[in-house]
């Protein structure tokens, strides 16, 4: 029974380096399916790889997960696999933080190795494309029946590279909470679940989001069709964060928000 | 048997929305064959997404249609599922209009349903990311054998919104179309298939081609290569529709061309 | 058995081109495994897409390898098909370039037909959309194990269309070589492998970079990671050759490089 690969990368659409990849696994493992999560991550974006990769996975089927955004490449950073401990899960990438918020939220790692002396890799390993000569031909081969103890030397799973993001804070009157994440259509999305906001979003409330670098009055509300067109709503985004969006506008841009950027969200009248 | 599904979407490449709905896919129906017809329709483009649909699905296998340009979700807009006349083929997406060419092409509705609480959908549904919750689910339910009057609760089909587009006219000396769409190489088609002009579209034939901000000369040609390098072509485009292209060249941005704009061709002689 | 069919072009991810053509190999060959390559090649940049093939497909496994770069659609360039001498793999595209690199890496062409006339295209082609109409039947069908002779009519394989490189030459201080891509990292390849530099290129040395715009100081090293941010670097590239790149940053921007353009490389001291 050959398992699943999904694969996340900042490769791009432009050049072939995530077709080559696939091209790769297919060699090693014809009967795998490969499931595209996104290769548009931005270029050695490793938080935002990280942050994409933790919320599609409890979607996707178990099975072996490649994710590579590896500024590091080539230098000591160590390539690894990682068992996770709530399920029958292996990712597979660099140990630079881009595998630790989905390990995290899949109740950690349960047994990890470095892949540096892998007996799956290809026969030749460039120092600028371990997606090819590295990570695809382990994932291909953990997909195929490998077991993650044949594919590297054990490392101490406590010893991996954990991302630092900053912590929210919910006041009574108001919360302060973080930019984790701008998609494509200038949604916000903080990092503070929806339902641990308590009162102060109560769908229907006005509320005032301050940014460091413009102010927006906005909705509580549940969709971004709930306000009207260019208005401002917040809402709970489909990962279940609290998110800020401007209906057929861009939030991020007119909030000018970047990620990890303090926002803050009051009640309208505190405002006033 | 399971049956292939298609998928267009406005979610771009540089999320992971469209690899999430994929993998919804994966887990319900391991064995369905998807195949992306493009994820690059322009955000909340309903209009565009209709006409890149209504084209390719003649090309694609009878199966699962699944379109989401979705700019209402999360409002009263309706979820559906559409069997059409002509071929044994099911429409999964929103209600508002983005299926509707496919489904006039493809002989009409024959059968619809409301999926807002369709059994098929995940536990959860979020407000604002219905293709990964909704859709998704339902399309790969459908192709692993489940019956659409399962899917949801029945509707009318004459009920399904559908698009208007502006009508062309062909006069003796000269015809009045409309942009229908235009592509990355900046190709202009009309709303007029290139067999209904008559004799004003002879092979060899120099026209005038008269859009609101600019005017053209054209030859009316097979393909681009028959015209010099930077020259427009009138020609039949792989839809069987008028089309306008520069060789080498964009003629929606010399000519100023938006969707919808009226366009007027007419013998070069005559604007002499 | 039906053979894996690989798949490069440069019809981009905002249409439903690529899409379109995946959809008509289902029709033909459901059971085709489909590798996207990439379909982000530069519109109609022939050179481009004929290096991103050749650098790809020693790396898939042997198939059918379609690739459609094709600026003469519906002209007089030849749609052929094309076996090579080292392995059993087929070239299906247009005769104007983009499949000769990569039959020159594999050995050179053993058979060749003009499928013009193949009998396996659709029942109707249009001019514009050979893709669709010509080039991704005759894969699929090629695919589903139709043979090579009866895609079309017999051609003389040294007829093919040759692609023209400037030829690189390394003399005993220093080494002319040329640009043979730009990555979208903005690392620049040249046209010659970096085994072949000789001494000049040893691990630490210290390098200047000249083009015909700017000069560079660089190090030679084994990956990215091995130079201070922002600093130069001129390493073996995944492909073997020699590519200059900046950490963090866009070497082919800093030099004002552009394909074909040439670049001298010499040891630092002699440039003091």
């Amino acid at each position: 029974m050959t398992r699943p690969i999904t694969f996340l990368s900042d490769y791009g659409y432009g050049d072939e380096f995530a077709g080559v990849c696939r091209a790769v696994i297919a060699r090693i493992a014809p009967d795998a399916q490969v499931i595209d999560l996104t290769h548009g991550v931005p270029r050695q974006a490793v938080r935002h790889g990280a942050i994409a990769l933790a919320g599609a996975l409890p979607f996707t089927p178990p099975g072996i997960h490649l994710a590579v955004v590896d500024p590091g490449v080539g230098s000591e950073r160590r390539p690894v696999a990682v068992l996770v401990a709530d399920d029958d899960r292996v990712l597979v990438g660099p140990d630079n933080g881009v595998l630790s918020l989905a390990i995290e939220r899949l109740g950690g790692a349960s047994r990890a190795v470095d892949l540096t002396d892998s007996p799956f890799r290809l026969e030749s390993v460039s120092n600028t494309f371990h997606g090819r000569d590295l990570f695809a031909p382990v994932a291909a081969q953990l997909a195929g029946g490998g077991e993650i103890a044949t594919a590297g030397d054990p490392i101490d799973p406590s010893s991996l590279v954990r991302l630092e993001l900053p912590t929210p804070v919910v006041y009574p009157d108001h919360l302060v909470a973080h930019v984790l994440h701008i998609d494509g259509f200038g949604n916000a999305a903080l990092n503070l679940p929806f339902a641990q906001a308590g009162r102060l979003l109560n769908i229907g409330a006005a509320l005032m989001v301050e940014a460091g670098k413009a102010d927006l009055r906005a909705l509580c509300a549940r969709a971004y069709a709930d306000v009207e067109d260019k208005k401002a709503v917040v809402f709970e985004d489909s990962a279940g964060y609290i998110a800020i969006a401007v209906n057929g506008g861009s939030a991020a841009e007119q909030l000018g928000l970047a990620d990890d950027d303090e926002v803050v969200l009051r009640p309208a009248e505190a405002a006033a």
